[in-house]
């Protein structure tokens, strides 16, 4: 405290920095945090800044140095190695020796008398040896004999030296250093929260033939097609048992008939509820054989959560306390008046006994996670206390640190943006809804050119068991791929639920985004081979995503100017610029559509006076570009898109094998 | 802790806010803070949010009501009514008699049977009647057997009525409720923070004949045409000892002859330092008579603060070790190298005695507010430490919340800021150098219509001793009074320094923005009624700001387009809308120009189909205008300005009395 009002250095607005650091911000292993800062300090003394920063195994602070920028702004950054908490904050002070050079060289310029400034520098030179070890003492008392010389060029030119400088840096005294008041904290994640490609399939749907309830080894054989198909991650609508009271038949139909399923998020009945599998899919042990086999493939099972009961779940009777109870003695079932969900009971979060709640279930991530499970697809989070979220997503991650949790939320922004600040590793987006080119445009420039790009992952899905969008709907096959080349371009994860997607299934209720005959209400038997599939597709997007790391980033996406409304046109580059993916999408699924698109070549490191080539990874089409603009025409029922991979030109040879 | 688990409400994003927090805004007595933040809760249940506020005196929370706006924003206001400290804070809470309500009414707007809904909602009733005084008693029964009634339509009509819904509210159960992590702070001043015109004058040059020196006694002189000028605030250069080592000479020469009387900012000499009077201008009996004449006249008198010594001040031999010495045994005096200021020696704030040294500083200001001053100018504020400042200001606060402390920082913008937000009530800005019609709006959107307008209150200075502006220098008259018009109608607080300014002075030294033969270096005599003096004009600018309260604002700025880029036209209101206030500039000095001007009648409350009457205030002429557009023609040699008071037409009889 004694040295406080000796600190002069002002830190201001140090980002990223969310809510006034009320929450971290996000990276993946191996990724960079952008720090900047304004910093100043009174006066015209020399200012020199670093950030500090701290992974989760480190004691002390590492350092890395900022580099002023303008108007009192300063940048550098720091690149997170390890899963779990980093910890960051800016330091700056006043550099004497640094102001000192700088002053002796204004004044020597103006052939002012320097002799008695040479002392003050040579008197903290002599501090410096005190302190130093025997090389640099060495190094000091060879430089301080030279700024002692009689040759007053010789001197000065020594005294105000970068060798001295850099020199002298390593005995500044730090003891009237400003920290900044916050430590800011980012999540440091596995790759995969930032690159994965979701398939959702329903289980029960998996039977080799009609009219048989699939079964987790069912699930199993399907893995070699869905690795081919390039997924990495297969996720599972609840896999639990399935209430029997008010359940749901087809179509939702609030009438069940002899032999309906139900729905698998009615969870819970006699033979179990959250921790408990389906006894028609299997053991839990045949759940932890899927786990580990799908790992051989490199695929990870993500296990919804859906943290509901049926009126038929364990819990109901074993804990009345965590539901609302009306005073006819029934318990609430879920609502939304007046619509009713009489086959669902919420859980009731604001109750005196919630922390034995939310112990419970949390426990019911413990128990997946022991089976193997790190990956968890959270149901309607939004209508869940968020103080739950933030609890219990931090304390899985202390012990598991590479678990992902997804959240399932398609509500307002501002509760998705929440959900994801209190922990979420990626998020569901309005993706499925966006259609023209403004739409597609605006959204990407909110997710990735604002604040919302340190905290929120998107994961873009095409469809869902709850959304067949209209441009399905009335786009059939063409409509299918488009979207598929725009969830798994414009954002690095992305979902589709299958096998509807490779089938583009369009039949939905009348008048609805919801498909008919939905597997939520009942088991589908797929012919997953017909004609007109779009699994080899679906590979060869899945493919170019894995050979293209500038597709693995979401937030590097630069929107480009196309003549046509029609016609949207981006690319994605990874760091040094040697890999450039340009997409074009026709979004029209009826109509051949063509335009001139505008690349900013020179931005992308392409000579403008040379050719260059573009290599299209869907058809394996080569064309020759030259210059900004060129025109581009995409016929739906063939191919939707373009993904070019561009290389520029080596030599002057007229042949293609010199294009990078 | 233990209702932790059980506050479903998020609030997020509290404004106004600044750095997190970190700093307080500023308002004056009587004005209001809007306070807008996000607000939601998980599900779909009813939100409820207030404003938490405390006065300096309040020992507990005032409340006042947020209302909802649209995408979970929120919004609301309170007033602060007392000088000093405020504190404020955001709650918000599931309103769950409402949320009932919500539900009752669509069920039975879709024919369900609400009978056990009911039910639940008398359960409620019959608990708050419970806690409830005799008048709400009677009433939540009469109610309550309305609602029991077999009339469903009257029970339900009852159950979800607005009178229910207040009655309860007061028997609200806010144990769940959130309260926003941080309490924001308000600094409350006198309204001279915002609304005051400054006069500068240097008390040496006020004597009554050619080569005295002038006194305290002189200024006393002067007071009754300053204030019939209408100034309220007089800003003295400081009126301390000056010193004799290194005084500069006429036009800041190193030279100094015979008779030269030195910069008044080299403080302290052998008669003493910044708690004493410099011996020729009076004693400081003399200078608390002048302070309180000055009273009598609604005049402050503002003093000037430098922290900074001449060689000669007492601190220099009382305590050495806050200042910095060379090797060679001399006090480092001021240095920007190259340039030298050896007649002043600065104090050095990174020592180890700091505390006793801020404590010194600290009774400089408590010495003169002791004499009666309120109003201190505070020179070069950025070359001492930001920490002093923030501790000294708020020190002086708590003792006397009604002190304004104007910066004198003409330079980076980010310093500017950082002092404006540590504490300082008034800021110089760069208003002096801005001359082009984008100039002036996009420097007025920067300090209205961003965040700096939370902490930043602009005073706007036509001149200073230290800057002859270029524009001045050449534009003469016409140029003066443009600027006038400009720094006092943009800025509610605004400043002169005199006589020169209503002398129209326009000698510079020769390629600089400085004055020739400033008073800086000598005593001055002037003709103050000179022919051509612009005293009257000056009054007649006051008067116009004092008769109209659109004037005493500054974030009511509106700029309007005029078809010419050397005309320039803005419109200020009152909250109310009945005082509307118009100003054009000519901002060409040499030249007539004219344009059309595009005014947003249909905003100001002024019927589009109707003429209205425009009052010059300035040459009392009258317009009578019809719709957005019309034309305006200035001659600098005139005035170049007109402002107008908007009149709307009151009655339809073609008569101007009828214009309110």
């Amino acid at each position: 405290m004694s040295d406080k009002g000796k600190k002069r250095v002002v830190i201001e607005d140090v980002k990223p920095q969310i809510e006034g650091g009320r929450f971290p911000i996000k990276r993946t292993v191996g990724e960079k945090v952008m720090v900047t800062a304004d910093i100043f300090a009174d006066g015209h003394d020399t200012v020199f800044a670093r950030i500090l920063f701290k992974g989760p195994n480190d004691k002390n602070w590492r350092e890395s140095r900022l580099t002023f920028i303008e108007n009192d702004l300063w940048s550098g950054e720091f690149r997170v190695k390890e899963l779990g908490t980093y910890r960051y904050t800016v330091e700056g002070w006043v550099d004497h020796f640094r102001t000192w050079q700088k002053d002796v060289r204004k004044k020597f310029d103006a052939g002012q008398d320097v002799k008695v400034d040479l002392q003050i520098g040579l008197d903290s030179i002599d501090r410096a040896i005190k302190k130093s070890g025997a090389d640099d003492k060495r190094k000091l008392k060879e430089l301080a004999i030279d700024i002692k010389s009689t040759d007053p060029e010789l001197a000065v030119l020594t005294a105000v030296g970068k060798d001295l400088a850099e020199l002298m840096e390593r005995y500044t005294d730090l003891s009237s250093a400003s920290r900044y008041q916050k430590e800011l904290v980012v999540i440091v994640d596995q790759k995969k929260a930032v690159f994965s490609a979701w398939y959702e399939r329903f289980p029960r749907s998996c039977a080799s033939e009609p009219g048989k309830h699939g079964t987790f080894k069912d699930c199993e054989a399907l893995l070699p097609e869905i690795a081919r198909m390039g997924f990495d991650v297969l996720y599972l609508p609840p896999v639990h048992p399935i209430g029997r009271t008010k359940r749901k038949g087809k179509n939702n139909s609030p009438l069940c008939e002899d032999g309906d399923v139900g729905s698998p998020w009615a969870i819970g009945a006699e033979e179990g509820g959250h921790k408990d599998v389906h006894p028609d899919l299997g053991t839990i042990e045949d759940f932890i054989h899927l786990v580990k086999r799908a790992g051989d493939y490199g695929i990870d099972i993500a296990l919804d959560i859906a943290f509901q009961c049926s009126p038929d779940h364990p819990y109901v009777r074993e804990h009345p306390e965590w539901f609302r109870w009306r005073p006819d003695g029934t318990v609430q079932f879920a609502e939304n008046p007046p619509k009713k969900y009489e086959d669902i009971i919420p859980i009731h979060f604001e109750i005196d006994q919630w922390q034995e709640l939310w112990e419970e279930l949390k426990s019911v991530f413990l128990f997946w996670i022991e089976k193997g499970v790190r990956i968890f697809r959270v149901d309607n989070p939004h209508t869940k206390s968020f103080g739950f979220w933030e609890w219990v997503i931090h304390e899985i991650k202390k012990d598991y640190p590479e678990t992902i949790f997804l959240s399932e939320a398609f509500t307002r922004p501002k509760v998705m943006y929440r959900l994801a600040k209190l922990g979420f590793t990626q998020s569901y987006t309005y993706f499925t809804w966006r259609n023209t080119k403004w739409e597609f445009t605006e959204y990407m420039r909110e997710l990735v050119k604002t604040d919302v790009r340190e905290y929120l992952r998107p994961n873009f899905w095409t469809n869902t068991p709850d959304i067949l969008p209209e441009h399905l709907q009335y786009g059939g096959r063409p409509a299918y791929m488009m979207r598929l080349v725009l969830a798994a371009t414009l954002s690095s994860s992305y979902g589709i639920y299958g096998p509807v997607f490779e089938l583009s299934i369009q039949d939905a209720l009348e008048g609805k985004e919801e498909y008919l005959n939905s597997e939520k209400y009942e088991i589908q038997y797929w012919d997953w081979d017909r004609e007109g599939n779009l699994k080899d597709f679906v590979a060869r997007i899945n493919k170019i995503r894995k050979d293209n790391p500038a597709l693995q980033d979401t937030w590097n996406v630069q929107f480009h100017e196309a003549d046509n409304d029609y016609l949207m046109c981006y690319c994605k580059t990874n760091e040094d610029l040697s890999n450039i993916i340009i997409v074009a999408v026709n979004l029209d699924p009826y109509h051949t559509q063509g335009g001139w698109v505008t690349i900013p070549i020179k931005e992308l490191g392409v000579d403008p006076h040379q050719p260059y080539l573009v290599h299209d990874l869907l058809s394996d089409d080569k064309f020759i570009w030259h210059g900004e603009k060129n025109y581009i025409q995409l016929d739906p029922t063939v191919v939707p898109a373009h993904i070019f991979r561009v290389r520029k030109k080596l030599k002057r040879e007229h042949d293609f094998d010199y294009f990078l």
